[in-house]
């Protein structure tokens, strides 16, 4: 089923490190031809193929780390994206499920057809003509430097629905929406439920998230500054001038999961509490 | 066209009571069959036919006074529920368009066959197997007696996803999401969506609104106290044994509003600042 | 030092009643005069003398369950309230120093004079002329009936500053902004800070908590409904006439708990985290 | 009783230059020595002497625009700084009292000696040893670059008492709990109470606003990433290395203003319903 595989990880971490080599060295003696992101290959020297991110075309890919470097991971790779399984070293990791210590256990159980694909559409962005990546978690504007107001107009399907005078603006998928969204008083979406939301980031006056169904079209026209912020999943940033409106819309794209078992109500409560230690 | 109507209003308002009987003049002037819901009939004693709510099968409703008078007519109506217009009286009124200055040159247009009709879908409950009346807005749960630690496990579609302790847990519709919901901090819900909000009132731990698919079952098993209380969109009251489980789901059953145009976003402004005088 | 003890404990939980018991002949082979609640003696039937809380003027009380029973007990007391030593019988226990496990190590400290007093002051509240009980945690006001808007007026110091329409409105002290008070949405107080705050439960429109210094005198005038309900720490129930105003400010009275060491923001830390498995 | 004034005004504001003429005019034909900020002069070339804003060591000091040119002469004023008569430009001016309207009105009646003088208390921030400039309304900390967790220790009079992680975290002042903070979730806080507020923006775990006395010294140690963001009320911004301690405590320093009344919860309904276009 699975002849090819990319490795990808967290490079600022030894364990990350080390652990791709153990990850890289049980793949090939299972019979697969292993590719190692080319930054990690050398980090690790590993004997081993190396590719860009983008031209990663491999039957799947295992990230090990956390979200970002999920994040980073589907930002760049061509479409369409190969299904990923995601190693969380311990850090914030909502949208992974295996740990270091199943992690072979795990790949085991993949390679001799145990598993299921868990895919989530994406968010396109257009910056006037221009086509961004595509968001797997959100899309956040803001002005152009950090705590200045943010004006905005809002519009659905052509029409103008409101108005925002923020810190920020973000629109979160429903993966997305436990994370970034949820730390802005956004609401948790349900994964069966096929819709987006605009939340906003420290609003000056009353707003409200709103929720809307994956078929509509947002745009935002930004009034102030000059000069505004977009950054798509954590890690795409651009300045851009506040004449060219953004659209945001469902993609044709999707990023899939390999997972063991659904358990998003399950990640959720780990994402809530995954910190015991703070205020106190 | 529409050949018989009737007319519901606010019972406590003076100025509602001589709105129905100018109204009610208007549409037999128009040549409609009149009817007064029963306890009006006998407030304004007009030479007119009357009848109860469940008895209201005309061609539509107007109702005169605030979003309490519209629910309380949706909450008595037999299915289908005939289309509402409703004339809002300067109180709270969201769910109101007409205002009580431009009501005749609404009437107009409407016989006119110049009028949109707004369907809403509604929430139907079970309490054990017996049926309770549908939502407009939102089924409303908590202890029997208030300030009173409620707590409940919620699923759905027949696995246990959370576990809750607040004061009370609500489940709004996207109408209801502007409501109580929205006072709770629940997210708007776009006309266009087709889901519902489960949010808590004044969680004792962490937890978030969370928007499902109008596709989902949810069951809410109370664990304690053993008295719970179920409160639908404002008017219908019933203390029950926790023992009894609650199911929640879409209704087959709608309700629907004549409109002149479709202004959600409008409505909605005004239901955020409809009383500018708070806290100053 | 200490010569007499009161004994309260949680009397629908058998271990509370156990460790009563155990506590109970601790103390007396301590050399101390022990003296039960009243129905507490009734349901352990010790050979011990018993007394009404409102009689129990002892050197000290030790109190077994969680908040509520501390909450019981400090609104039936005679004043001044001797020093409470708090046990959590590991329910919701924010108040509640020592453990089940660490009660006879923690007792033997305290006897031999090792501990502090940690003093609050409370809320005295007006119903008109008439004095209720004061307030260790909160001073919670709502509709007479649940989900029935409450209209109030806010006066402070004889300047009405703000209105209200909510589900509910509640004073909190410094102690209790970390219950109720942060369920509905209020900030936590410093235990150095003289203040109370004054915290919304599902304000309809915008109105955000407002932290007053302990010298102010706030006055709750109720516009709607008819019935009003107030609740002094969640235990104290009034049904009133909403013609007679409400007044709250700092009570002459204090509780003091028996403290083996400072630790309000770890406590804080387990009033956030008690329940991990919320939402999940 | 005041001989000399400053005129300070929003400079990309044509209505705000031609006020300052008028009001440089109509101070000059009552008697005053008026002396415009150096930039505004070169602006409005009228035949008036000019100053640097540090140099400004007026009786008093006229700013004429929003709460932003309030805050932009506060930040550069010479301690101790001379009160302000604050005119709203009918932009974002919760600290503003006197409309363009009635200018002249309010100048002729603090000329003769008609008004109270409103003193608010400042913060102080070091960073390591190196004194910032204090804030009126509030100190804001995050990463360096805008979207970037931001985790910290927050530490009381010396001991640890909670830690963050979030997009960032501000210190208010009772004055500044009605801008910034306010959007980020922090309570309001009255007049009469000598506090200050620490809220955190878009907190990743569950982090409540925490409210201090006056007397309180905060220590942040920011534990990543490497390079953070300090900008003291909306203007001063730095950049420093994580490595250096911020310690807030109160400042000696004050600004006042001159008020023709007390209106602290008028101004809040203000500021709370400026635009009420909002969403929608």
């Amino acid at each position: 089923m699975f002849n090819t595989v990319g490795i990808v990880a967290r490079l600022d971490m030894q364990e990350a490190l080390n652990l791709s080599l153990e990850v890289t060295e049980y793949l090939k003696s299972r019979g697969l031809n292993v590719y190692l992101e080319a930054e990690l290959a050398k980090r690790i020297e590993a004997e081993t193929l190396s590719l860009e991110l983008r031209e990663m075309r491999t039957d799947f890919i295992v990230t090990i780390g956390g979200d970002g470097t999920i994040l980073r991971t589907c930002l760049s790779l061509s479409k369409p994206e190969p299904p990923i399984l995601a190693v969380n070293m311990g850090v914030r990791g909502f949208l992974a499920e295996v740990t270091p210590g199943n992690v072979k256990q795990a790949l085991n159980k993949i390679l001799n057809g145990k598993f299921i694909i868990e895919e989530h559409w994406k968010l396109a962005t257009f910056l006037g003509k221009e086509r961004l990546p595509d968001a797997l978690n959100e899309v956040f504007i803001s002005a152009g430097i950090p705590v200045k107001l943010f004006h905005a107009n809002i519009w659905k399907n052509g029409v103008r629905i409101a108005e925002c005078r923020a810190d920020g603006l973000m629109v979160a998928t429903q993966v997305g929406s436990t994370g970034y969204s949820l730390s802005a008083g956004g609401p948790v979406l349900d994964p069966e439920l096929e819709a987006f939301v605009l939340t906003p980031v420290c609003p000056l006056t009353v707003f409200h998230p709103v929720v809307f169904s994956a078929k509509t079209n947002l745009t935002i026209e930004i009034l102030k500054p000059e000069k505004a912020l977009i950054v798509i999943d954590g890690h795409y940033r651009k300045i851009f001038d506040v004449e060219t409106r953004l659209t945001i819309a469902k993609s044709e794209n999707k990023t899939s999961f390999i997972r063991l078992k659904e358990d998003f109500y399950q990640r959720l409560e780990s994402r809530l509490f995954f910190a015991r230690g703070e205020q106190g």
